[in-house]
């Protein structure tokens, strides 16, 4: 079930972990990430288009892997894989990993639904494998550790949602806000994937904001069953609307959820503070939180504040959408499935400017 | 009343524009546009800590102004006024003109708001003449144009407000929407204003977003205010969150406003376009529409969608904040006030890639 | 050979011009500065991919051409073309019209060269008209103005060449310098061309500098020629290394060029006033010069500076690429060859910040 | 000489290291860089300006510190000292630790020119501690690593010298070029410093590019110095031209050498892949390299290119100047000055995008 020594350098015993699609910014990042893992290393990577090239001629920034292959499929023993292909040909290729027992994460969207007519009516298609939403585990720690620390398949969360669901989660779960909630998001570029061409060039799209998929982005049912699963009562309402600000990374998810009773400030950090007391990659901000303090690290900042006038709950979320918000909350599942410190590998700072 | 010619070109009859404090973004921005205005021409320059040196010198872009100079106060007669100084410093300077009868256009916050309680309670000082809120106009033609031709003192927009105004004022005006506002507001780094120093550095605002003033900026009340005045019907309330994104101009609005009744998207769309058949600057988009579509004119593009699933109307402005978010707002009010065709100098395409 | 007024408001004569392929950068530009020129009059407007189309429609800053439409192929009369094509097909499709004596303006690279055999050589492929060659004149008017007033056919200078050739010419016609001069260039993307795909995506280009065709650029023997046709000496030799720097718009071409005698700065900045008199759009800068000070218009801003140490010439130009580096130039032509103002619908400051 | 663990993971030895002004974009990332050190741990931390602060408050990025204090002088015992001041400030900062028999690093520029009578011509002032610059060795360990080990004083080089140094010092201790070399280098606005205030703005940097200090930068002499040092051959003189662009992290040198003789591309890569066989850090591309394939990481990639029709080398060299341009070095110096693994904490990939 294991390997010995990262480049010869590390004497423990490690886990192999296989990536599948290594090439779009979510593998990418993932194998960024594994390179200082100490306690598990990236044996297998696949990739069709880049297929028999090697790691580190591909992707010049991961050159210290230096002559580490690109296959076609996962080769040799795993024990654990994760897939960063896009939704629908993600489930498929995790399936026979599924079926073999070996613990899999699917960064894609597959397994996040837990309703198959809803993953229908947002994803315009059947699902691959429906058998498999009911042990599926929603891999967002913060909410769900315990699941995931004995769960073989876990759904890792979309970037939109981690950043929204962790600034509304403690207030859904204490019961202070209620109605229809906005979420406000603004992400970086490289949500839109690797290679994403003329809509995403560079001309185009420095010095310009703009909204896309209003009412209708598939992370807007996510974030709304995982809020409803926080408490007993009426499943809040969510509007989501997403949006494309000229940076490479980060995502800004600025929830707006009425409140149900007047709170002051310090009341609400103390309730935030509570509930991620036991978070490591979490922490509550006294002040609205910069997106670039996450750059490249698995932390989510969040930060409540009251519009006393309006009685309205503003609660922010920011995180790096390729860590936090893919590879990071990836390796972070990863550790409490192998039975790992769950900061395994993301103890990180952020790097800053 | 008027002069002869701009830079001996145009043989007709020309008003003559007065503008304080060039330095900032704003005044140098209504500079520049002025320079193409067919019928005006900016004959006084202020700028006290430029005072003695030539446009042209201080502000390279500014070139072709040559040796106009940049004088501590406004010298020479003018036949209309813009003052670009920062808010209750814009009052004291405004006053001598108004009471000498020279219509006057205040681009700072003085004058926005009916209620010297609010202006108090916002600013955080009592307002320098109360006497003039009930005579000054508020400078958005989409709402008031005849009020704006005859008015001496105009009080041009906020940033912000005239985003957020234009993409909501056709709904409220028609009662499809009642209750709490959110207005979710992202601009770009100029409008903090110019040498805005340490915080605003590159290095710590680029690929970064964040929030600020919470339920706080001074544009929350602006906006309510006005869209109140839209419809007798009890006031709709506003929670107003600006944030800062990584482009130098560019405003983009996102407002959702709870929908009364049912309405399809299509219907949306007529009775937006309808309110705004008239408008030469405001523009209804049938898809999202990008800031950069803005950059350097002054048009704004609203674009109303519908949530149905949530009964939520989200409806989007954008514009460029130096433009039809100040310098060109101003020059469209000063056509209006000086009897000009309200597109002079304005009728450019924007600035794209 | 002409129309009357732009939009009912101007009463006078003004030319007709078409733009062959407007859909990318440099024909939407030229779009884009045609708006506002009081003498010509965009009348006919191909572009492919897009006939069919409103140019409103297809590009939402040009909405104030309304229902103006994209074609297939020229139609109608017009009394001056413009090809913004690719070299090649750019040729190909002037050839109809020099023929028929309409005046030509390439935008691409076919007429640059007057040696068909370094056509060859640079570009891989022997010219498609050869015979035109020698009546083809170079249209950089600082340099050629009298040559493109009687001119039928111009070929427009590219854009690096423009910035680079402009920093040296005074140098080179005075005899100051002499040997081999390094061109060290910086563009932003948009010189890239639209829709220009993955490499240039923004997640990619975003926080990177690189070189690219080092040697081997077909700017090159452009820079070349017109420094050798300066004066009567052995022809200097260029280097010249482009590079791609995160920005949209804008060249910083850098010029290092040996000093043949000791010279003083002032000496320097004298020659250069001296040299640019009498061109209404290249400036000398007594500082280092900004690409944002003319962002948007058809200005170069030129800095001679000695390395009294190295006996060194640096001498800087920068323009925006898609102005004076294309558009605007052509524009600038286009006023020549049809005997209007050199300036007419080009007397603009520049957009900034 | 050590203490016990970092955060009580790491049972083993480490060493305690001081960073003098943590406050400056280079002491920070030094912190950051500590943090992974498996080997070093940051116990004393200064910033005046901040002094009685917790690192993780000051600067959100460096949570994970927690409750580590800034101080306003070094506190405790330490091993080794790096003084992030700026320029004379820092030798004056280092000096009572070079007298303790501490090693030290200066980040800042104070001991890296040989010649008093240079540094003064340069920096114009007298050198604060002449006696030390004979001891003091250039912390560039490509070129000087045996001596570095060695050293108690090093003089970490400065970020453009690193660059151009790296891209030249094989073609020059070949004997393949001589004469005038031109570097031309453009930088990230990072490199200006923190809280760079008004010239350095968002609004005014952006979309910019512009040269500054032509022949005049510091850095200059520099270079010359550290290239004579590799052959016994006349000098060769620099021509140094400083640029900024519109990214935050990230140098790309652009170096002109003329040839001596002829060479193939082949016969120039085998040359410096010969001489940087050793070298951890610094890679010899067969492509341009893209700055953002170092963002982030300590590497330094270079890569050499003919220009045959003009006998010319153009050597690039790229490097994140907050890293192997300043905080990354100085790691990679302190560990070879302590007796560690040239690599220790330093073995990153690179983030991207």
């Amino acid at each position: 079930m294991a390997c010995i020594g990262r480049n010869g350098h590390n004497p423990w015993v490690v886990y192999r972990v296989g990536i599948i699609n290594v090439t779009g910014f979510a593998g990418m990042e993932a194998a960024r990430l594994l390179w200082n893992h100490p306690l598990a290393k990236l044996t297998a990577i696949t990739g069709r288009s880049l297929a028999g090239q090697r790691l580190g001629d591909a992707f010049p920034h991961l050159a210290v892997y230096g002559d580490t292959p690109i296959t076609a499929e996962i080769e040799g023993e795993v024990d654990l894989v994760m897939s960063a292909l896009p939704t629908a040909a993600s489930a498929e290729a995790c399936l026979p990993f599924v079926r073999q027992g070996i613990p899999v994460i699917d960064i894609a969207a597959d397994f996040r639904l837990k309703d198959p007519a809803a993953f229908k009516e947002w994803f315009g298609q059947p699902h691959a494998a429906p058998e498999l939403l009911a042990s599926a585990v929603y891999g967002l720690p913060e909410l769900n550790r315990e699941a995931i620390r004995g769960a073989r398949l876990v759904a890792n969360p979309g970037c939109y949602p981690a950043a929204s669901i962790l600034a509304l989660a403690p207030a859904v779960a204490a019961g202070l806000v209620a109605g229809t909630f906005i979420v406000d998001a603004k992400s970086g570029i490289s949500g839109a994937g690797r290679g994403s061409g003329g809509s995403f060039g560079y001309s185009e799209v420095n010095e310009d904001v703009s909204a896309y998929k209003i009412g209708k982005h598939n992370h807007q049912p996510e974030i709304a069953q995982e809020l409803a699963a926080l408490r007993e009562a009426p499943a809040p309402k969510v509007t989501f609307v997403p949006h494309l600000v000229p940076m490479t990374r980060g995502i800004h998810a600025t929830c707006y959820a009425p409140l149900v009773r007047g709170v002051t400030d310090a009341e609400v950090m103390a309730i935030y503070r509570d509930f991620y007391a036991d978070a490591p990659f979490t922490r509550v901000s006294a002040k609205p939180p910069h997106t670039k303090h996450t750059l490249g690290n698995n932390m989510c900042l969040v930060h409540p504040a009251i519009d006393e006038r309006n009685g309205m709950l503003v609660a922010i979320g920011v995180l790096d959408n390729l860590v936090k918000g893919a590879a990071g909350q990836a390796i972070e599942n990863m550790n409490l499935m192998l039975g790992l410190p769950q900061t395994s590998g993301l103890d990180l700072p952020a790097v800053y400017p």
